[in-house]
């Protein structure tokens, strides 16, 4: 085998309550990648379509991602990556981690699986860190591993997957504005009273066992944010109302996708995640913002081979 | 049945990463109670011997704790309440709630069971009150659910259990020396900084994972307390050497119970509790405190009807 062809995944990032610790993999939203195995040593990015994005592998996520695995890698072997991006830059459910699992993913494939899920991780977290400021790995490690993932330690990197609930579906509308990551940061408080940390732990580990033990009614218990959404919400138009309308509609919980702009619900059963699409829908029309929408089911298994 | 006699555990909470949310119960370490149905209304506390503690059931939290259910229950029937007390006072591994959990608990017994498990901590916690101030819920939980639970939320009141690995054990060195809970609440900073609160739900979110999956090395890496800890180990002799024998013993994890003075370690087997228990001995016997050893299984169903 010489030629991989792949799903990469988009994810959401925080979870409401897990900020900087959760991810979810989506199943029906991604990129699709070929990674080539070629005699020319290096990464070369051949083609990206779908979005205007650089060709340059020490400009692109993907490429970033590839060099730093073929650097440890310390050999002459090379590879050519095709990138279909679907999934839009900026919108907060981890377009630039997609590209950058992807890119470690099938060389890793193509190589004989050298490296372990966590190894994965670190490598294509040099793809975010690049696109982002920082590596970090709560939309790379979803993607990779599939179903829920929590980041428990960077130093070492500690990664632990949860197999969701199958009946757990997501609804994300994208509203096409620009949020800067410098926004979404500075608008954060840097301190948060003991009394709210303990608030958000007992959501964190309501969610936890919630999606443990598949009890729906401990998730929507926990699904709440109490540190970072009452600030990056104000970056996001109608969030409030589009939170309610989620709600409204059956939804499990709702909140911000990473750093925005998209806004999240978890619902039991793609009926409710389809309610839930048109509720967020019906907010969104009487708004100047372009928008998508997304329902999906929770991925199970993360990246897929085509 | 008009009486009932009660093994009435004692309890680790805050378990290094789990600060007010997280408990544990003990197994071979508890109060026992007598509780039996008089024709006299209210409640009488007959007998408490093993520690000089207030007969007068408007004092005693095992009193308060059994008035405030005879009160919402509105009707006339009374309770006697007899305590071999065995949890010292003041030890830091739940001795208030171990009364108030057992006087709760041997009285919805007696009357058949009118109350869930959540609300007998309900009213277990109103003896917390009377004994800390704060109507808090970390120890009668544990106490009454037995296993780890994990108090999500106060209102309203939501309680979760996880049945804990088989090969738990926990061992408990208590220094008789008295640590004011105003001291121990007073050395605490009231702010933590975002990216400890990240690193802290990390090893939450880690010690409910391995919990859930029996990971002993992932419940090893998630034993850490970055935010209470550093402050209050110093209200305890000796803490650091404590801790570092127990981990040099093969212990999981070591940290201060509850609110302290009592050092607790988490080991995988009864033989590295043992272990554990003499290397805690020998930090100790150079100190001029007296103190008492504890080794016990996780008590994986609370209090026991004996």
């Amino acid at each position: 085998m010489n030629e991989i062809k792949l799903f990469a995944p988009a994810t959401i990032a925080n979870v409401s309550c897990g900020f900087d610790i959760l991810g979810l993999c989506l199943d029906s939203v991604g990129d699709e990648m070929i990674i080539r195995q070629v005699s020319e040593p290096g990464v070369t990015i051949s083609k990206i379509s779908g979005q205007d994005l650089p060709l340059d592998p020490q400009k692109n996520v993907a490429g970033v991602a590839a060099l730093s695995m073929l650097e440890h890698l310390n050999t002459n072997v090379g590879f050519e990556i095709e990138i279909e991006k679907k999934i839009k830059p900026g919108s907060g459910i981890g377009s630039s981690a997609a590209s950058a699992a992807g890119a470690v993913f099938g060389i890793n494939e193509l190589l004989g699986k050298p490296y372990t899920q966590t190894e994965l991780i670190f490598f294509a977290m040099q793809g975010e860190k690049l696109a982002s400021g920082s590596a970090h790995a709560d939309n790379v490690a979803p993607a990779i591993m599939g179903g829920f993932t929590m980041v428990t330690s960077y130093d070492p990197l500690q990664v632990t997957k949860i197999n969701p609930p199958k009946e757990l579906y997501a609804t994300v509308i994208h509203p096409q504005i620009e949020v800067k990551t410098a926004d979404s940061r500075s608008v954060l408080k840097q301190n948060v009273s003991l009394k709210t940390m303990v608030q958000q732990m007992g959501n964190f580990g309501g969610l936890i066992s919630g999606l443990y033990t598949e009890d729906y009614n401990l998730i929507a218990r926990s699904l709440h944010d109490e540190i970072i959404e009452p600030h990056r919400s104000i970056l996001i138009p109608e969030f409030d109302r589009v939170k309610e309308a989620c709600l409204n509609n059956g939804a499990l919980g709702s909140g911000i996708s990473g750093s925005g702009p998209s806004i999240f619900a978890l619902s039991r059963g793609e009926e409710t995640a389809q309610k839930v699409a048109a509720g967020m829908q019906q907010v969104y029309q009487g708004v100047q913002v372009d928008f998508d929408i997304h329902i999906s089911k929770i991925n199970q298994e993360g990246i897929k081979i085509l």
